[in-house]
C-alpha cells in the first residue's frame, strides 16, 4: 500500500499555506493520516538549506546555485520525509514541491527547462505528485497582499517581470498536465477555494478507486 | 587575456592543502597574481554549503542532497571567484574541483558518473582546468596520515572500502584526462612532491606558450 502525494503550487500571497493546512486538516478529520510539510524545507538539513536560499543578505547568490540548492533541499526531503511516508500508506500535503523550480528558477530567471527538470528528476528520484494545486493569482493581487507582510526574503524581492514570468510558467506547466494539475482562481476568499478544492480531491480520489 | 585554472585532486591525508599552498606562493614570487582557492568553499556562500555537507551530525544527508550541494557551492565559487579572476588574467589555483565529486560521490558513493558530471556541467558552466595535480597514495596510508588529525569530518568519517573506491576513481579520471592530469605519488616528502609539480608546471607552460 502507498498513499498519495498532494502538492500545492502557485506565488506568494496566493494564500497557498493557509489552503495546505485548511486541506491536511479536513483530510485528517475524516480520519487519514496526514504529513503536512512544505519546500524549501520539510527537514532539519532541508530547514537549513531554506535559510540559505531565502536570506535576504545573499544577494550575489548565482542563479545555478539557487537551482541546486532547490534541489539539493527537495532531495533529502524526498528521501528522508515523503518517500517513507507514501511507503506507509500516509498522504503527504506539500506546500511546493518540483513544478516551484521550474516556475520560479526556469520560467522566472529564465534558465533552461531541461536543466532544471533534469536535475529535478535526479533528485527527487523521478517522484510526481498524484494531484496538484495551481492557486493562481495576478501579479498586482499577488504583490498587494504581501505587502501587509513584513521582511519579505531574497525570492520576494525580485521585480514584477520576473513575477510575470513565473505566473505564466505556473499556468504553462498546468496546461502540460491537465490530468494531474488543477487551477484554482485565487482571487477568491479562503471559504470558496478551500471548498473547490475539497470538492475537486474527494470527485477525484473516487474516480480514481 | 584569460588567466589559467590549475587544480590539485586527491584524498585527505595526500598533503593537498600544504602543496597548493607552496605551489601559490612560488607562482605569486614568480610575479604572476595568484588566486588560492579551495573546495567546497571559496565564497561567503559556498563556505556556509561547506559547513552543512561536511558538519558530522548530518548523519542522515542523502547520497543525491550531497552531490547537489557540492555542485552549489562550486556554482557559486565559479561565477562570484574563479571566473572573474580569470577573466582578469589571474592564476587560479584550487583545491579540489570536478574531479573530486566524480570520485567520491560518483566512485565512492556509486552514483551514476553521467548524473554527476551532467550536474556539474550546469554547475561550472563547462569550466575545465588547464591543469590538474592529482596527489595519489594508498588508503592506508592516508588513514594512518589524518590518525594525527582530531574531529574528523562527515565525508573522512566513512569506510575503507568507500576510500578505495575513490582512490580507483581519480586513477581512472587520471587515465581518461593524461594530457591535463599529471598524477603525483604522494608517499613522498613534501619537498619531493613541491618539486616534481613545480618542475612539470614550468614544463607544461613553456610548451603551452
Amino acid at each position: 500500500m502507498t498513499g498519495l502525494f498532494i502538492t500545492f503550487e502557485g506565488p506568494d500571497g496566493a494564500g497557498k499555506t493557509t489552503q495546505v493546512k485548511a486541506f491536511a486538516e479536513r483530510l485528517a478529520s475524516m480520519g487519514h493520516e496526514v504529513v503536512l510539510t512544505r519546500e524549501p524545507g520539510g527537514t532539519a538539513i532541508s530547514d537549513k538549506i531554506r535559510s540559505l536560499i531565502l536570506d535576504p543578505a545573499h544577494t550575489e547568490m548565482a542563479d545555478s546555485a539557487e537551482v541546486l540548492l532547490y534541489a539539493a533541499s527537495r532531495a533529502q526531503h524526498v528521501q528522508e520525509k515523503i518517500n517513507p511516508a507514501l511507503k506507509s500508506g500516509k498522504f503527504v500535503v506539500c506546500d511546493r514541491f518540483v513544478e516551484a523550480s521550474i516556475a520560479y528558477q526556469g520560467y522566472g530567471l529564465e534558465i533552461e527547462l531541461e536543466q532544471i527538470k533534469r536535475i529535478n528528476q535526479f533528485a527527487t528520484g523521478g517522484l510526481i505528485p498524484d494531484r496538484t494545486y495551481l492557486l493562481d493569482l495576478s501579479v498586482a493581487d499577488g504583490r498587494e497582499r504581501l505587502k501587509a507582510r513584513t521582511g519579505l526574503d531574497r525570492i520576494e524581492q525580485k521585480g514584477a517581470a520576473y513575477h510575470e514570468r513565473v505566473r505564466q510558467g505556473f499556468l504553462e506547466i498546468a496546461k502540460e498536465h491537465p490530468q494531474r494539475i488543477r487551477v484554482i482562481d485565487a482571487s477568491r476568499s479562503v471559504e470558496e477555494m478551500a471548498e473547490e478544492i475539497f470538492a475537486d480531491f474527494t470527485r477525484w480520489l473516487t474516480e480514481k478507486n
